[in-house]
């Protein structure tokens, strides 16, 4: 029905700093567009009481994930904590090329990494409307010793820093409006010339 | 108060191959933008009735019009049916400058010939739902002589194939929804990093 649809579908990386709010974001976000898929990572951690096995993560050993490392079945991966955290590339890429929509939740440099695989993909870093209401979000999360406090804040300015890489940067001043932002980016990028190559000829053919 | 808000403006090109409804489109993205300003042409065909200096068009002579392309202070311009039209430089890149959104429906031509100068500018192309609808708009808009419906029809496959210079391309199926997908590429496009470049550094700054 809608010629604005393409085929192929558009991943949405969205990143910041750790406590810029991307979680709360994002499922705003695909309140606000339910056709989206939010990619599920793979994860070594235990499974907690509460979370389902391919919905929270898919949990795995940390065998099968040094394997997917290998065998390069993850897009990009991180270790936290004595454990794997990962995006498993076919179930990602497959919806893509079904021609949906997929926003994913990854670290900066997980970004980046994802981003080198499938340049196409769209980056979006989040930005705390303050570096103070960072440090109070951070703060409500509760880290208590004050040296943790100070080596996540050196840290969320290192990732900060990273801005620069990223195709759009939108300020999470309100999870409505940051999130509205995104559906714009969303609806804008698959508009574009380039994600609808050759529509026009199709136009002519089809006179 | 909004980090969003660039302190640059944004020019958009809104462009298609006559009868596509540009004009319908854009004073509907003006309604649902209303800081939107749309530029006025200037011209040297005579005022009509009801049309108003300054706002329907900036009603020029042939000579002031001729000094104004000797002077590079017109972006785009053409003549038909013996008459200039073109768009003021001025009051264009001041609004720009002053950090408010221009929409423009100018020809394709033209569009090209305003991104060559203002290259961060937006290009949207508008396309029919299909070209027998193009067919219909341009007949209903009053073409009698079968052979000049063909020069026309002729300039629109023409006009169509240079879609593929534009950034965006829109589907005008409902004037709504197109006006609406103009809106998200242009909220898009100030969250673009380039148009916020060093945003982060600020924020660093200011902590």
């Amino acid at each position: 029905m809608n010629p604005q649809r393409t085929s192929r579908g558009i991943l949405v990386c969205v990143s910041g700093p750790s406590g810029v709010g991307k979680g709360t974001v994002i499922r705003r976000l695909r309140s606000l567009e339910p056709g989206i898929l939010h990619s599920v990572s793979a994860t070594t951690r235990p499974i907690r009481p509460g979370e389902t096995d391919g919905v929270s993560y898919h949990f795995v050993s940390r065998t099968r994930f040094e394997e997917m490392i290998a065998e390069g079945e993850v897009l990009e991966y991180d270790e936290y904590c004595g454990n794997y955290y990962g995006t498993p590339a076919a179930p990602l890429e497959e919806a893509v090329s079904r021609g949906t929509a997929v926003v994913m939740d990854v670290t900066v440099p997980g970004s980046l990494a994802v981003l080198e695989r499938m340049p196409d993909a769209v980056s979006v870093f989040l930005l705390p409307p303050s570096f103070e209401e960072l440090r109070n979000r951070l703060m409500r999360r509760g880290t208590e010793r004050p040296d943790e406090m100070e080596k996540r804040l050196e840290k969320a300015r290192s990732e900060l820093g990273k801005a620069s890489l990223f195709d759009y940067v939108v300020t999470n001043d309100s999870v409505e409006a940051a999130a509205g932002l995104i559906q714009s980016i969303l609806r804008a990028e698959r508009s574009r010339y380039k994600r609808q190559a050759g529509i026009e000829e199709t136009l002519i053919q089809t006179e």
